[in-house]
């Protein structure tokens, strides 16, 4: 059995409009890398971090909290060294922590030769998911660890369940360097929400799952709206309204908030679509003057991967 | 062509749970006949109506109201006689005014060589339903057309999926000889619900719409909860809660509203769950003094069809 492993531990995106707090999908080409080392000396000892300033002391790093998860739970005769090259930035809306979480008790698994399902992986992992975000949940979780698209039916007990992923479903993302408070996303929603409001919800999302499960892209098109978050959190990031018009004004089948923001999702059928899409987002962000990243990638069937 | 047709139209069942406004299921062995009559004499005319006391006026009559939406679009060079035979007892929950208003368009269609589809046909039932709800949907003319599991989506423009039947699946049902008015059934409802129990149901319905497409038993029963109407309209109900758990008790996978009510549906994998799920439910209701019915069905995949 190996002593060291590296992998990649993807972004996601979770919520997917009409899918708010329970869907979320994996990323392909941008995540972070970690390295996972068996040791003598036992315990979780964090090595190495780059990319960005995160704890060096495991129950106060969120890669280190899922790792002590687990580890209590296995108790093995040996412990982990765990090296962090840090990708996503921290805030971005595209699962930065969850990466994190996941990918140190991915690669622990690996190396004692897999004891654990991907639950329980996810299980682990929403411990350290919990120190970034103050709160239990899986939805960029389950997808980073099962690659595709993921429906967290319920945390307590975890269910994940696996929706099909249509073959030719592109993610164009663009992620303003801009910082929100989670805190503040978190209290611009509303407590209560119109009847009326939650039906077309689930309408849509039952119609979204329906519509990846029988790759109709014009369906997909047709379910991508979200009625209840949007409204509000879409105040919180400039330019929102002309991004998102300006994607399916080129070809993209549905555009939304990535998370709690500021990134901003689209989902399009094809490559060439996805490249146009890009391309107008870009144009409406240059003139803006905020700085931004973009990001193109096939949905990840994968999840996090060995490298 | 035939100058004459004899056709059954099923009964069904709407919400399904978490699926409230959205979703609806054909029913096997319950519904009405009708027969639809080619004739010189231009116009919509009803000529027998036997079962319930209903108007002979066709635009005061469901059924006439829905064949004249589609007589004044087709405008064809004859009229129709309908006659209806009523099983389904109006105000039951369900889908008796649905059943009636298919049922001319459907025959007509079929008499005038099929110029219109399920939808355009779903169409002009509308129009018919809207005469008995006082409102526009289709959640019972879909299922009834369609068979099956039905998604209306929209309703303008009407669009509606179907969704895959497991093969296994029976549905027992509870019709209580009480009436509830439409109006309190609908005043009952809050304008507003908590985000979070939004949330519990749309999560529900994605993952039911998936455990249909994947036939996953315990996943649908795990999904068939309704956290946002039951609460409200299970009042209205005699002895809804003990029914419901000597249902699920007793191997019923769910159990839920059917319609407005006072009907109560349950889903069953296999016959024999089934046959007990209905005693049980008939043990309860046995008790109360209280006169019912209950019926016992395969999920009709055809929908309305040719006798």
């Amino acid at each position: 059995m190996k002593n060291e492993i590296k992998i990649f531990s993807p972004a996601t995106v979770a919520n997917v409009a009409c899918g708010f707090d329970v869907l979320g999908f994996c990323l392909d080409s941008i995540g972070d890398e970690m390295v996972i080392r068996k040791t003598d000396k036992k315990g979780i000892h964090i090595t190495k971090i780059e990319g960005f300033d995160l704890p060096f002391e495991a129950s106060l790093n969120v890669a280190g909290v899922s790792a002590l998860a687990m580890y209590e739970a296995a108790n093995p005769d040996c412990g982990f060294e765990i090296e962090i090259y840090k990708n996503i930035k921290p805030g971005s809306g595209i699962g930065s922590s969850a990466a994190s979480a996941v990918g140190s008790v991915f690669g622990m698994n690996e190396l004692l030769g897999k004891p654990y399902n991907k639950t329980e992986l996810t299980q682990f992992a929403i411990k350290g998911e919990a120190l970034a975000s103050k709160c239990e949940h899986a939805d960029n979780l389950a997808p980073a660890i099962f690659g595709g698209f993921t429906l967290v039916k319920s945390v307590s007990p975890l269910e994940v369940l696996e929706i099909p992923v249509p073959e030719n479903l592109y993610a164009t993302i663009i992620h303003p360097q801009i910082e929100i408070k989670t805190s503040e996303s978190r209290a611009i929603l509303p407590k209560e929400v119109p009847l009326q409001d939650a039906i077309t919800q689930w309408s849509n999302f039952g119609s979204l799952i329906h519509s990846l499960h029988t790759s109709d892209y014009d369906l997909i098109q047709k379910s991508l709206h979200d009625v209840i978050v949007e409204p509000y959190r879409s105040k919180l990031i400039p330019h929102y309204r002309e991004v998102k018009e300006s994607a399916l004004q080129n070809g993209a089948l549905g555009a939304g908030i990535s998370g709690s923001g500021p990134s901003i999702f689209t989902l399009s059928k094809g490559l060439e679509n996805a490249k146009n899409v890009k391309e107008a987002m870009e144009k409406v962000y240059s003139k803006t003057g905020i700085t931004f990243e973009m990001y193109l990638t096939k949905i990840n069937t994968e999840g996090i991967k060995i490298l």
